[in-house]
Order: structure tokens, then C-alpha cells, then sequence
């Protein structure tokens, strides 16, 4: 067989466990070095790609490709950067073929979610539309969870398994307080559209007697006198509340509740952050003390908690990647079909790219509990399985290690071309 | 020898290790049930001896009380709660006493920080000013590293272990991101008065070249051109900037950053979160894509990611308070004295508690860089050994098990009592 060389890159917010997924991708590759000859990296995504910014993959160690395994971030580098359409930017293209024919590459995997999805896919279609043979796979990625089709998104079952976690933590500390201390405890989490990670939280407990009390959707309208009604059920049934709240929550109008028009003493609007607006409504319409936090980027990087299951499926979709294009199945992703909830199974199948791409996938309403407040035993059959099995990186001085690469840029042959 | 009854209960703002502490007294006491009848835990800390709110610690299981050594927050309820002077409010103590007298308790051990220390000080002057024979020893807890004498405080290590490891994870998701997306990272940890918190997110790195590139303490007055500039620096020289901010960061004239007048759209003050007050500045005088992290209650409940050494100095603290006790040594606590640096190595020594109380250790000047925005290798030298080492909790269904306690209520013989 010919032997031809691949291009990987990173693409979009990154997760836990991308770079799991890259390590699938570079293992898979190097175990078919009789097909592929060299793995590229994009460095900072299709960025790499259009600026020839390469790293060549295969002068890392094995040692340094295995510790992508457990190693949070995007190790070669992410972007959000949205390839146009082929009819009104061809010149993007065009110089991706001239630098994938410079390099001999044959073989294109993008790792990434939804607007990725769509990249790909348009990547993919290069050989039929302009005539250069290349066979294009997504790697599924986001902590969003709306791809469709895929069971789940590698990313999202770390998150949830760190939100779950956190919730759980903390909601002792404040049991333990309440009595002369915080009795309304606000942990605000990633999700702008899906209420996927904030249903996560859910899992901290086996129902709303246990912590969390309460969750806010992005799904369901806010309500403010309901939402406060029900935060001081909670503090006179248990004592104290702990609520784990969307950054997209949002009113019935669409108006997200951090866009609530508050501004600072320069007239600035208020900065992001859901929870301190929700946590001033709780000063104010009941006078509980309060406290808050935002994870932000904590939750999506913190491979220390992340997810057996997740981890192991971030690498099954970038091994099958290469299996995929290796038997020449163009414009595909790897997606994770579920066989059983429990005892949770799970298998890799391939998806057409064009079901994928430009489709997203919101949390089903049976998902959510019928008031709106918590998740449905549906949605928890869905969601638990996704945090099981622990995967502890190694530490070294009481930190995790994290992989160290070379990232030795790959000789530029074209000249520069402007982005 | 004759045998009596014990005391325990937690104090003031609980932490992933106080439990370990209190797993410590319990099965001390157990192992010396020829002289310790009943350990009562009082249900929210000194209130519960007021209220005669006890908990029978011997109807819990070996399992129960084993499992206390991986929970986080207070099992048996803290308080936030000072007792007056003996001159003002004698009542208080004469009830203490009633309460010590109805249940046999002679051995009184108090699980806390500084002010918590003052409590059990005043209640170890009881034998003298009372004439009823305790011996009263301070166990030492607190995230803010403050209690004097003691190398450190039971609970710092573990939150020092938690913000060193989010800032190294974190960092590596904003690298992976900043040539098209968020260059400024802001996490705001606690210490209202004392930077030792803050000054673990250093850990994360070797040197300010490695994130966090800046670290903002409250013991070096805020200015905010020089911190702009130092960010604006970061960000030109890395591409990102990583920064750990306590909460306590002030202005020379010690206003705090979060007072800074900001009020939102009713004219109320804008609630607390130093990120997001920092994060406006990097806004309006830079320009710069940023994110923010508020880890709250996250950090000091992170049982999840605690350090070993701070597990077992919690334990071993525990345990040296009943043999102090059992020893007769009145009004004391078991400090822990370093005795190297590297090789880490330590011994539990008993500490004066009129030395503890009304006390507060701050960060040296010298554990601090010269310029005031990173630490010193001196402050490296300290804080270094105490995040060493891992201890996981045991998980079950993807989630850390907690303790799950009886509580056994010890039947009241007293009149109610009015606080």
C-alpha cells in the first residue's frame, strides 16, 4: 500500500480529555507506520494548517505521547477559527491542498465539536470538489454535549464528574455551617445553550432531599419569585440550599440573567456571572447569607477528577479516527453508541459527517423533572454512567504530571500566506 | 485509674480535613476506653455544650468513624461562635459547667483556628476559675495558615494542594487557547487577612515564567497601574497571563478591591468577587479576552484532591490531643514542628495555648518576591512539602463516599437554655 502522511489538529474550547483523544489518534497512527508515514499537528488548529505552522508528532517519545493521556488542555494548540464557505473564501482552500500537497498529506483529523464538525466536513469534501484526494474524520470533543448522534461528547463526562464532585464537597461544608453561618450556596457551571453540566449536579445527590436542592436550566424560562420560593423551601426544610446554576440561564424573553442590564459605578455593564446576580436576588428578596463560585475553566481542565469512562471513550474515537481513514471512509466521526445503561456499555460506530455537522443537540425536556427544578429519572439513567470509574493522573511533588512535548515545527516549503 | 467522659466538637469555618482530625480524637479515645467512658461530639460545635446538643460518638461504627478520615466538611456541625468574657457573661461557663457535671465530661478537646483557640483557652481556665476539673486541649484546623507556633494548620495543605493544581490545569487550557481566544486568567482564592492561599497558586510553576505568572497578595497594597502593566507584560511575552488573586487584596489604604464603590443598576453595592473587579480593570485599561474563576467553597472542601501530609497531620493532631489529655497537660495543643525542609519530616510537639490565642501568624515579608507579585525560594522552601503526597477518598458510582453518621442524640437531663 502507498504511504502517505497525516494531518491532527485541536479545534475549539478544549477539554480533559482532548488530548486522550490525540493520543488515540498519534498510538493508532504509529501502529499503521506502514500507511502513514508522518503525523502532523496543526499548531493552534486549521490555523497550523492554512499558515503551514506544523509540528511533526513523530519526534515525540512514546513516554511523552502516553502522558497525553492524562494531560488537560490542547497540547498542540486550539483555535476558534471557522472555515468559510468554499464558493466565497476558495483562496482558504486552495492553500490547504497546496500545503496538504506539500506534505504529502492524505489523511485530515479534526478534533473537535459542532462548528468543527462543520470544518471537517467541508474539509472533507475537497476531493470531490476540487479534485485532491483526502479522507477527512472528525473527532468528537466538547463539554457542550450537543453533538448529535454520538450517546455522549468526549469532554462532557469529565465535567460532569468535577461538577458532581464539587457539589457533593461542598454542599458538607455548608451542612456543616448552616446553623450560624451561609445558608444559600451557588455554584454556577459552564453551558450556555444545554443545561447538560448543570444536570450533572444532580448527580451529587439521589434526590432533591440530598444536595443539589435545586438547578437552574438554561431549558427553563427563569422565574424569579418561583426560583426564590423554592431556595427558602429548601432553607427551612433542610436548613440550607445549594443550587448549581447555568451560566445560560436565561428569562422567558431569551434575556440571559447575566444580561440583566446592571452596571457599575461607571456605567459599565456588570461583569459575566450568573451567580453573583442570582446570589444579590437571594439578598434581596430573602436575606439569606450567601455565598458563591464560578468554576469557569477549573471544570473543563480538571483531568484530575476526570472520568474513567470518559477518558477511554476520548481515546477509543481518536484510535477508530485512524481505522476510518484507513479504510477509506471519507467525511465520517467516530460516534459512541450506548448498548446498555447499566451496566453501562458502549461501543464505537461510525457516523456520516453531514448528519453531525451544523445539528446540535439539546437536553430532551423528560430530561428535567416536570417543575423544572431538578433532573428526571430518565435523565438520570442518561447522565450517571458518564462520571463512573476513576483514571487519577500520576503525581510528581504533589502535582500532576503533565506530557512535555518537543513540538519540533516541521520545515516550511510555501511562502507565507495571511489569514 | 478512674474514667470519665470526653468532649469534641468542631469550630468555625470547617475544612476537607477537620473529619480527619476528629476520626484522630475518636479513635484515640477508643483505644483508651479504660479511661474515656463516652466521647459526645457537640452538635454544632460549643453550641451544642451550651444546648446540651450531644452526639454519642460510641454508638457509630469502626467503618463510620474510619470513613470520617476521607469526608470533607464538619460531621458533627460547626459554628461560628465566641464565647464573651467569664467577667460579662458567667452564665455561659456556669452552663458549660452544668453541662460537664450532668455528663461526667472532664476532657474537653475543641477543634478550630485562632479565635476558636481563644474559646478553648477560657474554657481551660475553667478548673482554676470554677473549681471543676478539665483539661481542655485546642486541636488546630484552618485554610488561612494563621495559628502561631504550629509550621502549619491542619486544612491549608490540602486547599494549597487544590489551588496549585487547578492554576497548573487551568493554565494549560488558556495556553492551549490564547492566540484567538481568552488571554487573561484570573482565580480568586480565599485569605481575607493573610496570603498563604494565594501564594500556593505558585506551586502550580517553577518560576513566574511558568503560570501563574502574577500573583496578587493581600499584604502588598494594590496598584493598579503597575499590576496592568505587569499583565499586559505576561500577556506579550507568553501570550497568556495566569494570575491567583486572594481575596483580601487591598488598596494601600486598605480598602479592599471588592469595596471599591461599584454599585450595579439599583444602586446596591456590587457584591464581592475581586476576579471580577480585576478582570473590569484588564477590560477597560487593557483590552485583553479574559475569564475568571471564583473557587469559594470548592477549595477548602476539596477532600477529592487533599494533600497526604495534611491528612495525616490532621490525624496525628487528633490522636496527640488525647494523649495530652490523658497526660493532664491543661490548655494545650498539639503543634506540628518541622524538623527538614526536603526530605519533608515533622513531629507533633505540645504548644502553649496562651501562645496560640489571640495570635495571628502572617505571611513573612521574605516569603514573598521583591517586587511583591510572586513568591521568594524562601516562601517556596515552606510551602513546598505541604502539598506532598495523594489520598484519594475511596469512590462509588463515579463519586467520593462520605461518612454517614449516626448522630445518636444523648438523652437531655438539663433545663433548656437559652442562648
Amino acid at each position: 500500500m502507498a504511504k502517505h502522511n497525516a494531518f491532527y489538529a485541536q479545534s475549539g474550547g478544549v477539554t480533559a480529555v482532548i488530548n486522550a483523544s490525540a493520543c488515540g489518534v498519534i498510538e493508532a497512527c504509529r501502529r499503521h507506520s506502514d500507511r502513514i508515514g508522518h503525523l502532523y499537528a496543526g499548531h493552534n488548529g486549521i490555523i497550523g494548517a492554512l499558515l503551514e505552522d506544523l509540528i511533526d508528532t513523530n519526534q515525540e517519545s512514546e513516554e511523552a505521547i502516553a502522558a497525553l493521556r492524562h494531560t488537560p488542555g490542547g497540547a498542540f494548540g486550539s483555535c476558534r477559527y471557522k472555515l468559510k464557505s468554499i464558493e466565497t473564501h476558495r483562496a482558504e482552500y486552495e492553500r490547504l491542498i497546496e500545503v496538504f500537497k506539500a506534505h504529502d498529506i492524505r489523511y485530515f483529523f479534526y478534533n473537535g465539536g459542532g462548528d468543527s464538525a462543520d470544518t471537517c466536513l467541508k474539509v472533507s469534501q475537497l476531493s470531490e470538489t476540487m479534485g485532491y484526494p483526502l479522507t477527512a474524520i472528525h473527532v468528537p470533543k466538547t463539554v457542550d454535549n450537543d453533538l448529535p448522534i454520538t450517546d455522549n461528547s468526549p469532554g462532557f463526562g469529565s465535567v460532569a464528574k468535577y461538577v458532581a464532585t464539587s457539589t457533593r464537597e461542598a454542599a458538607l461544608d455548608i451542612e456543616s455551617m448552616c446553623s450560624t453561618s451561609t445558608k444559600v450556596f451557588i455554584l454556577e457551571v459552564m453551558g450556555r445553550h444545554a443545561g447538560w453540566i448543570a444536570a450533572a449536579g444532580a448527580l451529587s445527590g439521589e434526590s432533591p432531599e440530598e444536595a443539589p436542592h435545586l438547578i437552574i436550566f438554561p431549558e427553563i424560562a427563569f422565574d424569579r419569585a418561583k426560583v426564590m420560593a423554592r431556595i427558602d423551601e429548601a432553607v427551612k426544610h433542610h436548613g440550607f440550599c445549594v443550587l448549581v446554576v447555568s451560566e445560560g440561564a436565561q428569562y422567558a424573553d431569551g434575556t440571559f440573567l447575566t444580561d440583566s442590564g446592571s452596571t457599575d459605578a461607571f456605567g459599565h455593564k456588570q461583569l459575566g456571572g450568573v451567580a453573583p446576580t442570582l446570589a444579590s436576588m437571594v439578598k434581596e428578596d430573602l436575606g439569606h447569607k450567601y455565598h458563591w463560585a464560578v468554576a469557569d475553566y477549573l471544570q473543563r481542565a480538571a483531568r484530575h477528577i476526570a472520568s474513567k469512562t470518559d477518558v477511554n471513550q476520548a481515546y477509543a474515537v481518536g484510535e477508530a479516527a485512524v481505522e476510518l481513514a484507513l479504510a477509506g471512509q471519507n467525511s465520517m466521526m467516530p460516534a459512541i453508541k450506548r448498548v446498555s445503561d447499566a451496566p453501562y456499555e458502549w461501543k464505537v460506530e461510525p457516523a456520516s459527517l453531514s448528519e453531525i455537522a451544523n445539528h446540535e443537540k439539546f437536553m430532551p425536556r423528560d430530561y428535567i423533572s416536570e417543575d423544572g427544578f431538578y433532573i428526571s429519572e430518565a435523565g438520570r439513567r442518561y447522565l450517571a454512567p458518564l462520571i463512573l470509574g476513576e483514571d487519577f493522573p500520576p503525581f510528581e511533588n504533589g502535582l500532576p504530571k503533565v506530557a512535555k512535548l518537543k513540538k519540533a515545527k516541521v520545515d516550511r516549503k510555501l511562502a507565507r500566506f495571511e489569514l
